[in-house]
Parts: C-alpha cells; structure tokens; sequence
C-alpha cells in the first residue's frame, strides 16, 4: 500500500478535479505484476492502467489501490467490472469512496465472488487526496484564505497604499499556493479597487499556460466590467452574484470545484469566517508598523474577548531575510458556534 | 581571549550596572597564570580577581582581559594601576572602554611602560555587554519594546478584554526577558487601567527576592495612587513625571539603568517609537482574530505606505503549539529620519 501510495503522488499527475490514486497488482506469491496510476481527469483509472500492464496475469492476482474502486461509468467504465472481468482474486484498497456518483465498488466486487478488504492506511491515503476528500465528504471545497499584513494588523497605510506588505519571497509563496488550488476567489471592490489579474506566476516560468490556470472567481452583487484583467483571455472567470458564501460554494462545487483560494478582501473574508466556512488560514506577517490604516481583517461581531476567533496554528514558516523578512502561519479555525448573520 | 570571554559570562554573574569582563594571566611561556572575572558591583574587577590568585608570577606577565583597564577609583582601585603595581609586561584587551569615567587605562599603561595591544575580538567582547557598550555609547539606556498582538493587530477586545493574548509559554518567555532588563517601564494609563505587580517571576522560583527585580518606571504626569501594586514592597519605583522620552530616559541613566523593557501601553510605545528611541522589538503573535478591537500599536502618524516603520527581524521562535502558540518576533527598526513631534 506504501508502494500504491507513492504511485499516487507520481510527480506531474495535474492536480483536477479526480483524487490521486495508485494501484499496485500482485501476483499470488506476492510479487508485483505491475503497477499502475491515475494521470488526471480523461486517462484510465489506476487500477485500468495497471490491469492493461498486467495483461493474463491479472487473473487471480491482488489489486492493492489507494482508493475503494469506483462503481461508476464517468469517461471511463467502472473500475469494479474491470477488476472482476480481469479475473482479480482480491482488493485491498485504502480508502472509502464517499463519492455519492461513484461508491459501492467494494459491494459489487464482493457480489461477484471477489475477497474485499478496505481501510488500510486510510489516513495516508486520506490526506493524499485532502481536498478532494474534503468535498466530497462535505458537499462544497475546502477553503484556504489567505491574508497579508503587517505586525499591527493592517492591509494598508491609511491612503490605500500597500507596498512591502508582502515581500518577494512571501508573493513567490503565494503563486506557489495559488497552483495547489482550483479556483482563486475575492470580492467585487478587490476587483474594483485593485484590479488583479488572478492568475499563476512561476519563478522559473513567468507565462505559464492557460491549463495550468485556475478558475477566477469574483463574488458580489455588482457588475464586473469586461475590461478588468480578471476578465482577460489568461485563464478561466466566472461572476458569482451573490453575497452568500454557502450560495457561492455550492455553485463552485457544481463546476467539480475542490480548493477555494480565498485571497480576500478582508470584508468577503470576514463574511467566509462568520458562515464557518473557512477551513485553513495562511497569513504572511511583514516585519512593519503602521499604527494607523486599513485593516486586514474585516468585523467579526466579536465584542468581548470569550468570542475571539481562536486557530490552530499547524505550521510557522520564515520567508526571506531581515527587512524582507514575511513569517508565513498556517492555521486551522477552532469550531465555534456557527454564526449565521 | 575566547577564555577570557568564556570567563566574563561565568553563569551566576550577576546582571548589574557593570560590563561582565574577564581575564587571564598567562607567563612568558604562554602558560595560563591564573584567571579572573568580575562579579558584579562591589566586587573586584577582573584583572584584580585575577592579579590576587597570581600573586608575585604576575610579574612580566600578559594580561588578556575582554574589556580595556579602568582607569578610575570606583568602588575598586583603578586596575591599570594594579596591573602596573603588579609588574605586568603586556597587556591585551578586546573592547575599549568609552565609558567617560573609566576611559584612558590603555594610555596609563603605556606611560607606565607596559606593551598594549587592543582590539582582538572586540565585536564578541562588545556582544557580551550588548546593553552596558550601547549605554555608555549613547548616554541612555538600550529599549526593548514588548507587546503581544492577537494576528489581527488587537491587544483587546473592543470591552477592553483581552485574555489569551498572551499565551502561558508567551508570559513564561516575558519573565525570561524582563530579567535580563533592569528597568521595566509603563504609561500612567496601564498603571490605572490594569494595576500590574510588574516583578520578575520564575517558572521555577515563583517569588523571586528582591534583589532580583526590576526597577519599576511609570512615566506620564497623572499621579499614581499609593495603593498601586507597582508601588508594593517587591521592587523598587519610581514616576517619571513626564511625558518626554528623551527626558525619562536621562533620568533612567542618571540612576545606572542600561536596559528598559518597555511594556506599553501603545501610547507610550508609539511616543518612543516616534522619538526614534526604540532599539528592539519583541512581538508575541497569538493565533487569534478579533476584527475589530484595541490597537496593540498607537498612531505612529503614517498615513502612507512609504512613511511605514520597518524592522529588520532578527529571531523567529514558536513558544507552545496548537491554539496555544505564540509566535515570538525579534526584530530591530530601520534606520528613518526622526520625528520630533
Ligand atoms: N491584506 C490582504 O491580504 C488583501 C487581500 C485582498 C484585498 N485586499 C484589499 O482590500 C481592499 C478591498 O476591501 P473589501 O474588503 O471591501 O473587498 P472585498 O472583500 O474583495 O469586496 C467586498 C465586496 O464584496 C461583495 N460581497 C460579496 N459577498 C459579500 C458578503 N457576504 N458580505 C459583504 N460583502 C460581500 C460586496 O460587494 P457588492 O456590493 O458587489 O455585493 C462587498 O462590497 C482592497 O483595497 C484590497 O487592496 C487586501
Ligand atoms: N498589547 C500589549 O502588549 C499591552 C501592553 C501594555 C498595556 N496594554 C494595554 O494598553 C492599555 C493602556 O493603553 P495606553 O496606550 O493608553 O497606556 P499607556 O501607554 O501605558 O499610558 C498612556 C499614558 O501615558 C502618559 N504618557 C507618558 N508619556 C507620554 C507621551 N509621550 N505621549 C502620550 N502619553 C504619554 C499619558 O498619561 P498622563 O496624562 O498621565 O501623562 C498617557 O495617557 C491598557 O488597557 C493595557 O491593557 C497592552
């Protein structure tokens, strides 16, 4: 399963909308007959690409694969029969497929006679697919919002103005955390405001190409001009008119959304937190005061300090050096009382 | 010297109004004589330490001594004379002795015929004391401003609430830092508002003797009531009836005092920020978001991005974990032309 897992975190699988599965086929002696892993969205399934490799041998062999095969018949048939028809002895696989369109492998290879096993290193294989598991456990993406500011909480000095907030190293950080993500999401005045282009820089590879973009997605009831950059050919847009974070998820999940990146603005960010609907925070911390100025995190309700939003901090990181110094935290909301106003 | 400077930061020393200056005796041959190292106000000198356990092999003896000879009658005897006394051949020094009071043992040696070579390592000797070489340098004490910020940039809670802030690990740290102060310094309105002990405490000695507190300094022209805890017997007082920083921290010099921590509130942070009179910044950065609430910072008067204060940061550690972390910033600001206002 170790191996299987490896297969699945094979370097330059596209991070899309399916999970990142390996499969690994033993022989009954327990030697490997071949192996085999899911390129992304269009190519065969782990356990397809391995069964092609394996051949005749495959008849009563050992399918051992990262996820629970899938039931169902999506641009490539279900992986179960293919188990079966190849005369598979027995599965062992990681992780449940919750995925209402594509559970109930294991109870379809078990009707057909084939030895069942599941839930070995399912955490592992959980946490390979985080946010695939995530939504389609919870119906909706997981959401990263991301914020800079300075040590004193602020976004920008009184007059809008906001160089060095975030340094080199710490906007490098952001493009690499952007392409992790499916979709990149801000509010109508950021648009406004700022006019962003919202797409993936590289540091090697300044343009990279359209496929490797994420979707731009801008939330709010106002118009958003046809000449703004988040509307250029450079990657995919959509206008979600709407100001409630459910709402707007739910369209996202639609279109096989999995990773929000919430860049903001602090009011759209606020919005996301009081609907509970953030789930990691990354905040990049500039080594400067302004005393004064915009605040980087918009009203929360909070009155009194027993309702303070608590996070888990789970990772510290030091970007750059000295003055340029950006400290990066990666966080986890605590639960709370949802708040639904 | 490495000895020498080994010696001078013997555990146990004392920290007081004097530099930590060690020295070692060494014959003709090179072999070590004897060794010596100073243990805090009233206490011989290093040289002097060193010279007794010598006795007569001192003469045509080097000295290697971290700090230049005093030249003056102190509490002790000037040991540039006591090294000539002595009989001393050569003596070597690392850091010279600017201190008006003390300066000139180098050219008394000479005078007295004893070879003098100063200089070596002094960039390690003037580290050891860091606070003591910045205060006779510039006539007042080194400042290190503390606060403890919630990610946001809030100290509070808009009802003035703020536990949490700080976390156990965080005040634990606080107290590490204060005792390497000897001046903890507040504005009138955090005397009235919270009414702090402001002691050292220990996590392993929760009431530590007297002679190991700080001078408490309260500075601001409101009186500060008798039943204050700051004017308990733990520690000494003292009310700087002003509201000059360039003037509280004259009257700290005048009393001996290298090294204020300064502890707020963000008033009285932000006026000595303004003066250009912070040398360090120690940030504790709790994982929490309040949206709204108190500054930890005050008006700093920026009103544009390029008028922000910088700092060159010069630590990162993570004190505790979980909800409970909080992340400690050391940093130094950046060089901005002063505002006097
Ligand atoms: N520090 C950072 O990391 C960071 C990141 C991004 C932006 N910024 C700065 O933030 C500024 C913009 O601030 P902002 O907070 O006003 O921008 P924002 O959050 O991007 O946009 C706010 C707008 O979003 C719409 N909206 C959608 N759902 C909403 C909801 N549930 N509640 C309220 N409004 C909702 C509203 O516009 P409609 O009227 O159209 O519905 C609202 O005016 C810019 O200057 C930008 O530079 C900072
Ligand atoms: N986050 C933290 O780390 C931290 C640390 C300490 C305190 N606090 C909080 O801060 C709050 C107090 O805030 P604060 O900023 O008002 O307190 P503060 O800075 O302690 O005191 C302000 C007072 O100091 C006097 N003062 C002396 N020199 C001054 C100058 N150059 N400019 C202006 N005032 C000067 C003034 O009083 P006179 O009228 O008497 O001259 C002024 O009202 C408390 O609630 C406390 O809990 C937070």
């Amino acid at each position: 399963m170790t191996r299987a897992l490896a297969l699945a975190t094979s370097p330059g699988v596209p991070l899309g909308p399916n999970p990142r599965v390996g499969c690994v086929l033993l022989s009954p002696m327990g030697t490997t007959l071949a192996e085999g892993f899911h390129r992304g969205a269009g190519s065969p399934h782990a356990e397809v690409d391995a069964l092609a490799r394996a051949g005749d041998r495959a008849r009563g062999a050992t399918a051992v694969v990262t996820l629970e095969p899938c039931n169902h018949t999506g641009r490539t048939g279900p992986c179960a029969e293919a188990l079966v028809a190849a005369g598979v002895a027995r599965v062992v696989y990681a992780q449940a497929d919750t995925n209402p369109v594509a559970e109930g492998g294991a109870a379809t290879l078990r009707r057909a006679g084939v030895e069942v096993v599941g839930g070995l290193l399912a955490d592992e294989a959980r946490a390979v697919n985080r946010e695939w598991t995530f939504a389609v456990e919870h119906g909706r993406p997981f959401v990263t919002w991301k914020f800079a500011t300075t040590l004193d909480g602020r976004s920008a000095a009184a007059d809008g103005t906001s160089r060095w907030v975030s340094s080199r190293p710490a906007r490098i950080d952001t493009h690499r955390l952007r392409a992790r993500c499916d979709t990149i999401l801000v509010g109508t005045e950021t648009v406004l405001v700022d006019d962003p282009q919202l797409t993936v820089r590289d540091e090697a590879d300044e343009n990279l190409p359209r496929e490797r973009q994420l979707l731009r997605a801008v939330m709010g009831l106002r118009d958003v001009p046809a000449d703004r950059r988040v509307r250029d050919d450079a990657a995919d847009f959509v206008h979600l008119r709407t100001r409630d974070p459910h709402e707007a998820l739910g369209a996202l999940f639609a279109r096989d959304r999995q990773h929000v990146f919430l860049e903001g603005g602090p009011t759209l960010a606020a919005a996301f937190l009081r609907a509970g609907l953030v789930d990691e925070v990354v905040a990049y911390v500039a080594p400067m005061l302004l005393g004064t100025g915009r605040s980087a995190v918009g009203d929360l309700g909070v009155t009194t300090i027993a309702d303070a939003w608590h996070l888990a901090v789970t990772d510290v990181t030091v970007l750059g050096e000295g003055e340029e110094t950006n400290v990066r935290l990666t966080m986890t909301p605590q639960d709370r009382k949802e708040d639904n106003d």
